[in-house]
C-alpha cells in the first residue's frame, strides 16, 4: 500500500495534482535542483514495489531484502543509491512481549523510499512532525532518513523502559517472602531482551557510519543529526546489557533464596517432628508391660505423663528457639 | 564421480560431442574469451581427482585439501586459482542431530571445479537453476561460485529452523507441569549447535571478503550477491548464538525447576508424615498402662480415640493449607 | 541557575561591575587575547540554558543534551566548541547505594561553560582550587576543563572506597559461621556497582582522547594534566571490575556455604532421629504381650530397660562423634 | 646430545667424511650458494649448545631460550636468524593426560638447527621423509622448520583425538543410569585441555606470519606449506574449544542428573516410610488399652489387622504409582 | 632514604669522593659522553624526592605518581625523561596471600632514578648483578631499567610458583575422601590471583613497548633484553589465567561432591532409619491387644518376635548394599 507520496522542495511539500499512486509522475515533477519525492510503502504487495522499484531502478536484490523483511539491520550502497533496513519494536505489556517489524529505507540523489512490516512504529506522525521543521527538511533525502530513524529509536527507548519496569518488578518478587517461582518470568524476559538486542546492537554501525558522514552522498550538516541518534541508540544498547546482567543476578539471587528457603523448610520439618516423636517415646515407655512401674499405679501418673509430654515438647520449641535452629 | 562436465559461454551451456568425463576436451573447447568449464564431482577417487587437476594445474596441497574433506572453511588463493572450502549441513529430525558434509570450489580464470563429499546438498539442482538465469551465468565463474554457496546457505537456514523448533519444544517440556528429565536433550542439542557454529562461523570472513570484492580476478558486479549470501549467513550465525544463548537459559531454568520441586516434594512428604505420626502419639496415649485412666473404660472411648485421630489429621490438613505450606 | 560568571586573563580572575547574570557583558569584557569567561550554571530551566547558548552560539542538539541531563558519558565537536559530558557519583552508606548526577561542559575558544544536574560534585570548590593555581589557569578554557573532570574523578574514588568496604563486610558475613542470607545484599551491591560501571567506563575514550591532546584547540602542554586523571580514571575502572568479580565468587561462596550447611544440618536431624528412634524401639519391644518374657517379671526390669535406652542413646552419640558423622 | 649433523645441496644430503660432531667442518663443507646445514640436539647440555651456537654465531639471549626450554611458543628474530619455539605434546591414555615436551627451532640464512626436550615428538623420521621429498628440502632451510612443525601438529591432532574419545566416553557416563561421580574426570580433562591450548593457542601467530611469508628471508614459494600446516593447527585449536565447551555443558548435566537423582530417591525414601509407619499407626490403634473395643475380641481380629496393614501397605504403592510420585 | 647514587662510565662504576647524598654533585661529575648517574631511593619523603627530582627537572605530576605509589603499571614520557611505574609482588605462604609494593623508574638521557615502596623486591642486589655485567651496563640508563624490571618479573614468577603449589593442595583436598569445606581457601587464592593479576596484565603493554624499542631515546641493541622480560611476563600472565581457570573448575567440582555427598548421606540415613522403624512395626504388631494372638502364648514367642526384628534388618541391609543404594 502506498501510504503517501510527495515532492518537496526548499523543506516544503509541493502541492500536486497527479493521483498518490502515481510515483513517476511525482518524481517527475521534480524539476529543481535539490527537489525530491519521499514515497512511503506499507507492506507493498511484490508487484506494487517492483513497479515503484523501477521508477528509481532500484537493485533487485535490494528491493528483494525490503520485500522479504527478514534482514539483519544493515547499511549498503548500490551505486549512488542507499538501503537502510532496521528493525522497529513494540512492546505488549501483558506478555512481557517485545514484538518485531521491520522498516527499509532507500535514499537516493533525488528521493527516499521507507517500505514498512508489521504493527509497530508508524512513520506518517514523523513525517508530519518534519514537515514542521523546514529547516531540517531542506537538508534533503538525509533529513527523512534521520527523522525515520529517530522515530524507531525513541520506541526502542519506550520498549526499553517497560522491560526495566518488569525487570523492577522480577527483583522485588524474587526478594520477596512469598514463595513464588519467578523462573518462567525471568526466562520469558532473557528471551524478549534477546529479540530486543538483535534489533539494537547491530543497528550501531550503521548509525556510527552516518553519524560521521562516512556514507557518499550526505552533507556533513547532518551528521549531528545522526550523532544524536546514535546517542540514544547506545543509551539503549547500555539499558539491554544492563538489564540482561541485572536478570541473570536476579536468576541467581532466586536460586539462593530457593535452597536457603529448603534448608529452613527442612529445619522446621525436623523441628515439627521432635515435638512428636519424643512425646510418643514417653507413651511407648509408659506402654510397657513391666510388672514394676511403680508410675503406673500413682493416682496422677497419667496426667503426670501427659505433662511430661507437653514439657518436652515446651523444652524443645525454647531449645530450637535459643539455638538458632528455627 | 564426475556429476557433470560442462562448457558455458555467454551464460548458455554450449553442447559438445565429447564425453563427460573427458575433462581436457570440454576446456579445450572453450576457444572464446570468457568461456568457462564447470566441472562437478562427487567423493572422487584419489587418482580421478588428480587426474581432472592436472587439466587445470591445481596446487598439489589444494587438491590434497579438497580430497581428505577435513578442512575448516577457508578462501585461499593458489596463484590464480581460488579455493573455497565449505561444510555442507544437514538435519535429522528423529535425533535432534546436525550432520555435516563438504564441499571444496576451486575457481579459475576459465573453470570451475567443485567436489563434493558427504550426503547433504546434492548441487545439481543449483546447477539447473543457474543455467535459467543466463544474466547471472554470464558473469562466468564466480556467478558459479555464488550459485554454489548460495544454495548451501540456504540450508543452513533450514537446519536452523530445524533446531529453532527443537528449542522451542524444549523451553515448552522444562515448564511444563510434568516431572521430566531435559538435561539430556539439552546436551544433545548444545553439542549440535556447535557443530553447526563449526561450519557457519568460520565462513564468515571468507564471504566477507567475496562481498566486497577483495579477491583477485572477480567483478565488482558480482558482489551485491555475495553480499546478499553474507546477509544471510550472518543470519544464521545470529540464530545459532541466540538458540545457545536459550538452550543455556533453559539450563538454568530447568535446574531452578527441579529444586523448587524438591522443595515442594519435601513439604508434601513432611505434611503426609504428619498426618501419620500425630495418630501414633494418641494411639500410643491410649496405650500406656496406667491404672488410672478414665477414658478407658469409657463406653465410647475407643470411637472417641479414633475420632481425635481423624480430627488431628484434618486439623493438619487444614493448617497446611492456610499456612501456605502445601 | 547561574551559579557564578567570570572572566580570566592570564590565570587571574578579571574584576568586572557588570551583574552575575549578563553573561553577555563579561564576554564582551574580554578584550585581550588568552582571556575567557567560565560559566557555572546549577540545573538551569530550558530558557536560562538558552539564552546563555546563545550569547555562545552553541549548537540546539548540543544544547538539548546538556539541558536533558540524560547522556552516556561522551566528547564531542561542534564546530570549535567541544562538548564532555561526564556523569558524577556520590554514594549513600546506609543504603550501599551510589546515586547519579550528570554534568555537561562546554569547552570554545574563549570560554568554558558547565552545567551540573542533581546533588553530587558540587563545583564551586574546584573553581576556587583552579583560582590559586594561576600557571594552570593560565593555560585557558581547558585547563577549567581539567579542574571539573580531575574533582569529579575524585568522587568517583571516594564512591569505589565506599563499595569496596560494602564488598569486604560481605565477604566477612558469607564466612561468618552465623546463618545468614547475604543474597539480597550481594544482589544489591552488584546492581549499583553496575551502575558506577556506566558511569566509568564509557568516559575513558574520551579521557584517551583528551590525554593525547587529540582534539583541536587543546594545548600539548595540557595534556599530562589529563593524562593524570585518565590514570585515576584507569584504577577507578579496575576497582569496579575486581569488585564485581570478587562478589560474583561471594556469591559462589555463600551458595556453597548453604549447601554445605544443609548437608550439616541434615546430618544433624538424623542424629538427633535416631536419639529418640532408638529407645522407642525399645520401649516397643516391652510393651510387647507375649506371655513369656522373663524381663517383665525382673524387680529391675524398668529401670534396666530405662537405662538400656540411655545406654543407646550415648553410644549412637559416641557412633556419630567417632565416625565424623557430627 | 647431537642427533645427526648433515649438509645438503639440491634437495640431496651431501656425503662428507667428517665427523657427526664436528659442525664447524659439516658447516665449512657447504661452499656453493644454497647449500644448508641441518644439526639436530636432544636435550643438549649447557657446554655442547654452547659450542654448536658459537659455530652459527647465535645470540645469548636466544640460546638461553632453546636452553631452558621454558618458552611460551614464539617466533622471534635475532639479526639474520629466526628463532621458533613451540610445544611438543603427547598423550597418555591410562591416566587421561597430555604430556609436554619443547623443541626450538634456529633458521640461518644457511643452517637450521633444532634443539628438543622430552619426550615426545621424535624429529629423525620428520628428517628422513623430508630427505625423500628432493623437491620440497630444494626450498632450502624453511622446508626443514616446515617438517619439523608439520610433524608436531600432527602429533597435537593425535592428542586432540585422544581426548575426543575421554569426552565421549564421559558424555557416556554422564548419561548412563548408573550412579558414578564422573566429577573428577571432567576436572582432570579439563586441566589436560589447558595443558593442551597453552601449546596451540600461542602458535597461531608465529604460523600465521610463515603462511604470510610476512619473516624476511623466507620464499613465497614456502608459503602455502605453512598455510597447510596453519589450517591443521586450526583445526585443532577448534577441537580444544569445542572439547573444553562440551565438558563444561557435561559438568552441568552432571550436576542436573546428581540434583534428579536426589529427588528421585527421596520420593523413593518416603515411599518406603509409608510403607512401614502406616502399618505402625495400624498396629498402635490395635494395642490401645480401651475396655470397650470390639475387634479385639473377634475370633479373626488379628488377622483382620494384619490384612489392614498389608491392604494399607498395597494401596499405598497403587497410589504412589497412580499419581507419579515413583 | 637514598640507597644509593652512583656515577657509570663505560660500564664501570665511577669512583667519587662526593657523599651518597649529593646527587647533583654525582651528576655533575658525569662530564663524557655516555656517562650516566644511578639513584635509588626507598620510600623518601616528599622533601627528599622533590630535591632529587629538581637535579633531574622531573615533571611535578610524574613527581606526584612516584611519590603516592597508587599507580597502575604504566609507562608515560614526560618530554625526554621516561616514568615506568610498576608493582611488586612477594608471597606470604601461611596466608596464601599476595603482597604489594610499587617502583617508579624514571631513565633520562643521562640517569636512572628508581623510586621503591613496600618491603618486597629490594633492587640492590639487581644492580650489584648488573655491575658485574660491564658489557650490558655499558648501554647506558635502559640497562638498568632492563636489570629492575627483570629482577621483578622474575619475583612475579616464584609468587606464581607459590600460587601453583596452593592449587595443587586445594585440587587435592577437593577431591580427597574428607568432608572439608574449601570454599574459603578457594576464594581468597581467586582474590590473591586477582591482585597478582593488577600487577601483571597492565605491565604488558609497556613491555611490548620496550621490546619493540617503541620508545625514543632507546637503543635497538637492548630490545632484545626487554623482549626476554617480556616473554618471562607473559608466561606469568598465562600461569595467572591458568590457574584462575583451575580454580573455577576445582570450586565447580566441590560443589558438585556436597550434592554427591549429601546425596550419600540422605540415603545412608535412610537406610539407618529402615533399620529401626521396621523391628519397631513388628513390636508394635506384638503390642497388640487381640484376644486371639497365637503366638503371644507360644513359649518361644518372645525370642522369635526378637529373631523377626533381626532378621528383618539384616534382610534389609543386604537389599540395600545388592540394590546399589550403599
Ligand atoms: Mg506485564
Ligand atoms: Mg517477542
Ligand atoms: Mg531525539
Ligand atoms: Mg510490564
Ligand atoms: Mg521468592
Ligand atoms: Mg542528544
Ligand atoms: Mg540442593
Ligand atoms: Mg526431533
Ligand atoms: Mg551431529
Ligand atoms: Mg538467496
Ligand atoms: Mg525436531
Ligand atoms: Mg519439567
Ligand atoms: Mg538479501
Ligand atoms: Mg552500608
Ligand atoms: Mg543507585
Ligand atoms: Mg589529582
Ligand atoms: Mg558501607
Ligand atoms: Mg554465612
Ligand atoms: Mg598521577
Ligand atoms: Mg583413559
Ligand atoms: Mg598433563
Ligand atoms: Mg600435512
Ligand atoms: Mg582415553
Ligand atoms: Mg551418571
Ligand atoms: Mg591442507
Ligand atoms: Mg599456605
Ligand atoms: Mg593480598
Ligand atoms: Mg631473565
Ligand atoms: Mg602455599
Ligand atoms: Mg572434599
Ligand atoms: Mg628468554
Amino acid at each position: 500500500m502506498i501510504v503517501e507520496c510527495a515532492l518537496y522542495r526548499n523543506g516544503e511539500k509541493v502541492a500536486l495534482d497527479c493521483p498518490r499512486d502515481d510515483v513517476a509522475a511525482v518524481r517527475a515533477a521534480g524539476t529543481e535542483s535539490g527537489d525530491f519525492t519521499w514515497v512511503g510503502l506499507y507492506e507493498p504487495p511484490s508487484e506494487e514495489l517492483e513497479k515503484v522499484a523501477e521508477v528509481f531502478t532500484l537493485h533487485p536484490l535490494a528491493v528483494e531484502d525490503a520485500l522479504s523483511a527478514h534482514q539483519r539491520p544493515k547499511l549498503e550502497q548500490f551505486g549512488d543509491v542507499l538501503l537502510l533496513c532496521l528493525k522497529t519494536l513494540w512492546y505488549v505489556d501483558a506478555a512481557d512481549a517485545v514484538e518485531t517489524g521491520e522498516v527499509s529505507v532507500f535514499v537516493g540523489p533525488d528521493f527516499v523510499l521507507s517500505v514498512r512490516h508489521g504493527q509497530g512504529a508508524e512513520l506518517q506522525s514523523a513525517r508530519h512532525a518534519l514537515e514542521d521543521q523546514a529547516k531540517v527538511l531542506a537538508h534533503g533525502p538525509f533529513s527523512v532518513l534521520y527523522a525515520v530513524v529517530d522515530r524507531i529509536v525513541d520506541e526502542y527507548n519506550q520498549v526499553a523502559t517497560g522491560l526495566e519496569e518488569d525487570v523492577t518488578e522480577v527483583e522485588a518478587s524474587v526478594f520477596s517472602d512469598q514463595r513464588r517461582d519467578d523462573t518462567n518470568r525471568i526466562y520469558v524476559l532473557k528471551r524478549e531482551l534477546q529479540e530486543m538486542r538483535r534489533a539494537v546492537y547491530p543497528l550501531r554501525e550503521p548509525l556510527r557510519r552516518l553519524a560521521t558522514s562516512s556514507v557518499p552522498g550526505m552533507s556533513e550538516r547532518s551528521a549531528p543529526f545522526f550523532r544524536d541518534v546514535a546517542d540514544n541508540l547506545n543509551l539503549v544498547a547500555d539499558t539491554v546489557e544492563g538489564l540482561e546482567s541485572l536478570l541473570s543476578s536476579a536468576f541467581d539471587a532466586h536460586l539462593a533464596r530457593i535452597s536457603v528457603q529448603q534448608n529452613e523448610d527442612m529445619r522446621k520439618i525436623s523441628a515439627g517432628a521432635a515435638l512428636v516423636v519424643v512425646p510418643t517415646l514417653i507413651a511407648g515407655i509408659y506402654g510397657m508391660n513391666f510388672t514394676h512401674m511403680p508410675e503406673l499405679e500413682w493416682a496422677f501418673g497419667y496426667p503426670m505423663a501427659l505433662g511430661l509430654m507437653l514439657a518436652s515438647a515446651l523444652g524443645l520449641i525454647v531449645l530450637f528457639k535459643r539455638s538458632g535452629w528455627l
